[in-house]
C-alpha cells in the first residue's frame, strides 16, 4: 500500500458493523435504514431490469434520471442543464473522490470541517492533496456550530476547496442561512471551490431547513454540488448518487468518474429518476417518521444518563458521555457491544483531534422502532 | 481540472456512440450486447430487490457472491478464502482503478501493453505514476502477438506492476500459455506485480483456453486478478466486478476502493452470486453463439473489402483499411456513421503510437444476427 493511504486500511463503519455482528448487538453505528424505500421506486426497479436497462448506461447518467435530478434541483430555485451540468455518479462517495481527483493536486489544500465524514480525509489524500481541518464548536445549547474566524484562518493562498456538509454527519447539524452565507462570502472572496455533500437533504428536522450553498449569490459555479438516493429513498446500498456544478466542473469531475467506475447501477437510474419524480409524499413521511425516532432515541439516551445533543437533521443524535462516569467514549464505544449489546461510534474518529471530541458517541436512530426500544432497555444497564 | 487528467477528458465510447445515437448507425463501436442475460440471473436480481438486499452490503461485498466468486476461479485450480483474498468493487474499472492508486506512486513505473484499455493510462495517471508502453506486433498470421524482448525491455527498477488483459480487447488475441508463462517468469524475476483484467475470461473461441497468470508458478500471491459480471452474463450496466489476491493486496486495493465508492450495485450482487452458481450452461451458449457472431462479421468484412484479423476471445474484430484504399482509420472512424451508418472504434486510439496503429479499425460482434448484417451490407458501400 502507498505511502499515501497507509492512515486508512479500514472504515469505522466496516469494522464496528463486523463487530456488532459478532456480538449480535443492536447496530446503532452504521447509519442505514431497517425498512425498505416506497414500493413504486422498487417496482420501477424491476420493471427497469425486465425492461431493456441493463447495459451500460450513457456515462453521464441515464437521461431520464439527468432531467429528474434537475426537476428535484430546481425546487431550491437552482437550474441545471441536465446535458452538460449533471453527472450521475457511484453515491455521493464516488461524486466527492472524483471532484477531489479531478480538482486538487499535490500542493493544494483543501479545508475540511471536523469531525469530518471518514471518506474526506482519503479523498484528499489519494488526490494527494493536503487537508486543513477547522473544527464545529460545540455551543452553550449543546450544538455544534461553525466557527467562522478559524474557518477564515484556515484558507490559504494554497486553499482550492472547501469540503462542506450539511445537514452534517456525524453532528447533526444543519448550518443556518447565516452560517451558509458566511462561508458562501469566503469562497467568492478567496476564489474556492466549495464541494458540497448534501446527502441528508430531505432529512431535516423541527425548524431547519436545508438550503443548498450553491443558491448563494455567487456560488452556483463554483459549487460542485452533491447528492444521492441512499438516505433519501432509504436505498443506501444502491449507490446512485449524483454532481450538478457549472459545465466546466462537472466535465473536470466526470475525467475522473469515467475512469473509476465507468458507470454504474445501470437497472436502478430509472428507479432513482422516478423517485425524485413521484415519491416526494414518502420522503415527507419517511422525515416526519425519523423526527419522532431521533426524539425517541434522545429520550431514551437521556434516561440512560447521556447528556444527549441536538440533531436537526440526518440520521444521527450525539451524546456525551461524561454524566455516564466515562471519560473516553471512543474506548466505550469498542466495548459497548460486548458490555451491553449496543454499538455506536465515537465521534473522535472523525477529526484529527481526537482529545477534542473524546467525550462524544454517535448513535443512528435511522431503526425500527422496537429496535431502538431494544437498544435504550440494553444502554440502561450502563448507569 | 488537474493536469494529470487533462489527457483524459473524454472516452472514445461515449463519444463514438453519442455519434451513432446522433447519426442513426450501427453501433459496432461500444461494446455491449443487445441481448440480455440469463432470466435466472434477473429473477435472482428481483428477488434480491424485493428480500431486503437494499442497504450497504458489506464493505467487500455480499458474503454469498464473495463465495461464488471463490467456487468460480477454483474451477481454474486456484484457491481463494472468500474472506481475505475476495473483494467485490463497482466493476473491473473500479477494481483496476483502486490496484494502481493503492499500489503505485509517482516515481513507480507501470508497464501497460498496447493497444490497451482506455482507462488503464487514466488510472496510471490518477495513481501519479508513469506509464510504459510495450507494443503488441502483428505477425505475419494477423495475430496481434507479444513481443516478449520488448516487454523485458521495457521492465526497469521503478516498474512496480505490468497490467495484463487477456482475452486482449481490442485485438482479440487471447494470450498462449507460452506468452503468459514468459510473462510470470519476468514478474518474478524482477518482483513485479501483476494487474490482470480478465473481464472476457470466458468468451474464447475454437481452441484458444483462458489461463489465469495467477495459475502460473510463482504469480498467484504478487497477482491482482480482476473480473466482472458485464461481459460473462450481459449485463454490462451493472457494474459488477471482483479483485482476487493474496491478503496484503486485498487489503491494500480494498483501502482506496472504499473511499472510491464504498459499495456498490446491493440488490444486484445476490443475482451474480446466482449467475456464477447456476447459469454456466448459459455462458456456454453465448460462447458458442459469440463465435458464430465473428464468423458472420469477420466473413462479412471480407466480403466488404476489409482485411480481417483473426480474433479468439472478447466481442471484437479488429480489420485493416488499407486493401479499401483507406490509410487513416481514425479518419475513417468519425466519418464512418455520417457516410454508410455504422459506427466503429479507430485502434490507434488505444495506442501511444497511432502511426503504427493508423490502418486497424475495431467492430463489436456482441449484436443480433439482424444487426450485424445490417451493418455488413451498410458497409459495402464503402467499396
Ligand atoms: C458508507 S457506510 C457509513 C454510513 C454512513 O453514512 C454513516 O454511518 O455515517
Ligand atoms: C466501458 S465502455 C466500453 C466497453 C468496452 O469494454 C469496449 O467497448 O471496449
Amino acid at each position: 500500500l502507498v505511502p499515501r493511504l497507509r492512515p486508512f486500511t479500514s472504515t469505522i463503519f466496516a469494522e464496528m458493523t463486523a463487530l456488532a455482528v459478532r456480538t449480535e448487538a443492536v447496530n446503532l453505528g452504521q447509519g442505514f435504514p431497517d425498512t425498505d424505500g416506497p414500493a413504486g421506486m422498487l417496482d420501477a426497479a424491476k420493471n427497469a431490469l425486465f425492461g431493456g436497462a441493463n447495459q451500460y448506461p450513457p456515462g453521464p447518467g441515464r437521461p431520464e434520471l439527468r432531467a429528474a435530478i434537475a426537476r428535484h434541483r430546481a425546487r431550491y430555485g437552482l437550474s441545471y442543464d441536465p446535458d452538460s451540468e449533471i453527472l450521475v455518479t457511484a453515491g455521493a462517495t464516488e461524486a466527492i473522490s472524483a471532484a477531489l481527483l479531478a480538482l486538487t493536486e499535490p500542493g493544494d489544500e483543501v479545508v475540511v470541517i471536523e469531525p469530518y465524514y471518514d471518506s474526506y480525509a482519503a479523498a484528499v489524500a489519494m488526490a494527494g492533496a493536503t487537508r486543513r481541518v477547522v473544527s464545529l464548536v460545540e455551543g452553550a445549547d449543546g450544538r455544534f456550530a461553525l466557527d467562522l474566524d478559524a474557518l477564515r484562518a484556515a484558507v490559504t493562498p494554497a486553499t482550492r476547496a472547501i469540503l462542506v456538509n450539511s445537514p452534517h454527519n456525524p453532528t447533526g447539524t444543519v448550518f443556518t442561512r447565516e452560517e451558509l452565507s458566511a462561508i458562501a462570502e469566503l469562497c467568492c472572496e478567496r476564489d474556492l471551490i466549495a464541494v458540497t455533500d448534501e446527502v441528508y437533504e430531505h432529512l431535516v428536522f423541527d425548524d431547519a431547513e436545508h438550503v443548498p450553498l450553491a443558491a448563494f449569490p455567487g456560488m452556483r459555479d463554483r459549487t460542485v454540488s452533491i447528492s444521492s438516493a441512499g438516505k433519501t429513498f432509504n436505498c443506501t446500498g444502491w449507490k446512485i448518487g449524483w454532481v450538478c456544478s457549472s459545465p466546466e466542473l462537472v466535465a473536470a469531475v466526470r475525467a475522473a468518474k469515467q475512469f473509476m467506475t465507468f458507470v454504474s447501477g445501470g437497472p436502478l437510474q430509472p428507479a432513482v429518476a422516478h423517485a425524485l419524480d413521484h415519491e416526494l409524499a414518502w420522503v415527507e413521511s419517511l422525515r416526519t417518521s425519523l423526527a419522532a425516532k431521533r426524539d425517541r432515541l434522545s429520550a431514551g439516551l437521556a434516561a440512560a444518563g447521556f447528556a444527549v445533543r441536538p440533531s436537526l437533521g440526518t440520521y444521527f443524535v450525539c451524546a456525551d458521555v461524561r454524566p455516564l462516569g466515562f471519560t473516553d467514549a471512543a474506548e466505550l464505544a469498542w466495548q459497548l457491544p460486548e458490555r451491553v449489546g449496543v454499538a455506536a461510534v465515537p465521534v473522535s474518529v472523525f477529526t484529527d483531534h481526537p482529545a477534542e471530541w473524546r467525550h462524544v458517541l454517535r448513535f443512528a436512530f435511522c431503526k425500527r422502532d422496537e429496535v431502538l426500544d431494544e437498544a435504550i432497555e440494553r444502554l440502561h444497564k450502563l448507569a
